[in-house]
């Protein structure tokens, strides 16, 4: 297969969106094209991400939708979807197609549009993520099933909840500088810990949020990118994907067995080590999730994920910067985006744009996207030109 | 790109059916798999086709969903949709990453269920596939859009109300001898004529069912296919994908402009023209719509579609066999199932195994499936092994 280049990436700021769906498509895709430097008259196909507009805009088959408000009209389009991790399974299926040379330059976008909507509405949409038959319809709503992953986890592990609530601290201080960041506020340990309860232990402050916003990015095959585009590439050097059940019921929750099987992949594939990453956007849900996840990535031990938080060791100038951005937490989450956003990123750290919140000679760098209980993770790895 | 061929194929029957949505799928990818003859521990990821069942079911996620109710848990799974094309959306994803040589031997899938569902829902879960804003908001249904395509054709070329209605009657009469079919009962002009109106001048005996209904095919690389399966392989030589606006105000609608770009990507690619075709799966969400359709494919000239149709021309004996299956109009129409239902009977002629349905010395087949008011076109091209 051929190697595959990032050459654009586009996306809105998060939050509450003042517009309707195809406006924020438009303002990311055509943010996109434009970085890329491209006509837009190279684009092939649109792989598109969206998690659930039928039930919350009664929007369903969305690719034609985008391209049509990009004036793309007659492209091959599909749009994909695998709960949280919807993003980056549509960058996945763009990179095969140019990967496999079916295109040489495609456009992969995302979007979801939540605010709108009430909060038993938005909760009732994200559980149909999970098995609505033995989980959602007995009251097992996202929070409460990462709950029962954080409470076993201190189980296993010892009761690490101030050192877990410094993910969400690290997140909002990282977020604070980025401009594209729903939340623009500094908290503390004790603000999380004294949060509105959601689910035990998890309060409001370990909760990502509910987020309108786009994410667009376009690939190019890496033998042409430097012809076509105005030269800013990253390449793609890496990228897994994984599943798991969906219910939780019979499997470690404490490990997510998606991860560390889609790491493995991407990590072979890269040829690279978990310590040659020097930034990783990493599904952080909730703040349990993060931790979880930067175990089962390589970063750290199993059990010591939340001290490596409280010990520096994420942060932007630690051992491996995780979630610059300000993550699902502080960025926002919107959830046929968040995968892309993460690219957007990872692309922007690596190419040394990323303005006050950029980390020092970031190399290597990582999106790892998780769907529903950890049923579904898509990662993939970057590099920037030497 | 490698050679991809059909190693196995099983799907329910369509119409009410007696469970759940995961009993449907796990009745036909059990179905599928045990064709191919193959141990379950070789597939490496599945593709998954659902249009609606965040709406319908409650239920979104489906990747790890479908995995889990196969006993397949860990594998990278992914949901697509588009509109009808949705089946076939999944397969040609599944094609391009055997193809591309990322896995060797996938499994692809599509359900939907909708019987359970008032008449309401169904509508405007359906509506959903349209412009919400510019179409579905203001009332203007699939019924509605596809009665306009129909009047513009009468007017363009004469009105052949009576040809066309020929498309439902051969339908019903292929679908009377295929055991899978939600309809066994055969009709005549007068009574599709004179059924009950839904939008002039289609009457329901002109529209699609509404049914419950799963398929799945095993999809392999032609290299290893025989080494792996029972032998019963038919191979893949062509794959089409095209678009256009999902709304129809700006397009030509009495000649799809998503069909005739599809068929010219796939005849190229199997380096076949449309007169080698020996039967052919296509969508018929309407008759009007396997009229236009037929001309699209180049199997008759614009304009003389419904007239073949009378002539006989698109019987099992014909020039050109179209929906021996009895098409979406009488064998049913399970949205995200649809395509994956129409290469099962595209494999199931090609394989000599239609019974009483079978179109002789079939050597050749297409599927055909649009998604929308045409705005999403897959068409796949198959081949028996001399």
């Amino acid at each position: 297969m051929r190697s595959v280049s990032v050459i654009g990436i586009g996306e809105t700021r998060m939050g509450k969106y003042p517009g309707t769906l195809k406006d924020m498509i438009r303002e990311a895709g055509e943010k996109a094209i434009r970085d890329a430097g491209i006509d837009k008259s190279l684009l092939e196909a649109i792989y598109f991400g969206n998690f659930n507009a039928s039930y919350w805009s009664g929007q369903s088959h969305m690719g034609p939708l985008v391209a049509e408000t990009l004036g793309l009209d007659n492209l091959p389009t599909i749009r994909v979807e695998g709960a949280c991790a919807t993003g980056s399974l549509a960058f996945r299926q763009g990179l095969t197609a140019v990967a496999s040379g079916l295109y040489d330059v495609v456009l992969v976008g995302g979007a979801e549009r939540m605010t709108h909507e009430s909060t038993p509405r938005i909760t009732e949409g994200l559980a149909s993520a999970a098995d609505v038959d033995l989980e959602s319809s007995v009251g097992a709503t996202f929070p409460s099933l990462f709950a029962l992953a954080a409470n076993r986890y201190f189980h296993e592990y010892g009761n690490c909840r101030d050192a877990m609530a410094m993910a969400a601290v690290q997140n909002h201080a990282n977020a604070y500088l980025n401009p594209d960041a729903q939340m623009h506020k500094l908290i503390t340990v004790d603000i999380v810990k004294n949060g509105v309860p959601v689910a035990y232990p998890l309060t409001v402050f370990d909760c990502s949020l509910v987020s309108d916003g786009s994410a667009f990015v376009v690939l190019a095959a890496s033998e042409i990118a430097d012809r076509i585009s105005g030269g800013r590439i990253v390449d793609v050097i890496g990228s897994g994907h994984a599943g798991s059940s969906l219910q939780i019921s019979t499997k470690n929750i404490t490990s997510f067995i998606a991860t560390t099987n889609a790491a493995r992949e991407a990590y072979r594939m890269a040829g690279i080590k978990p310590s040659d990453i020097d930034l990783a956007e990493v599904h952080d849900c909730f703040t349990i999730t993060q931790i979880i996840n930067t175990e089962d990535l390589g970063f750290f031990e199993k059990g010591t994920g939340a001290l490596a938080v409280a010990e520096g060791k994420t942060a932007r100038d630690g051992l491996v910067a995780i979630n610059p951005s300000g993550g699902l937490k502080a960025k926002g989450h919107p959830i046929g985006a968040t995968g892309l956003s993460q690219i957007f990123e990872v692309v922007t750290q690596l190419r040394g744009d990323a303005g006050e919140r950029q980390v020092k000679n970031a190399r290597i760098g990582m999106n790892h996207n998780l769907g529903g209980s950890a049923a579904t993770c898509v990662i993939n790895i970057f590099k920037r030109r030497d």
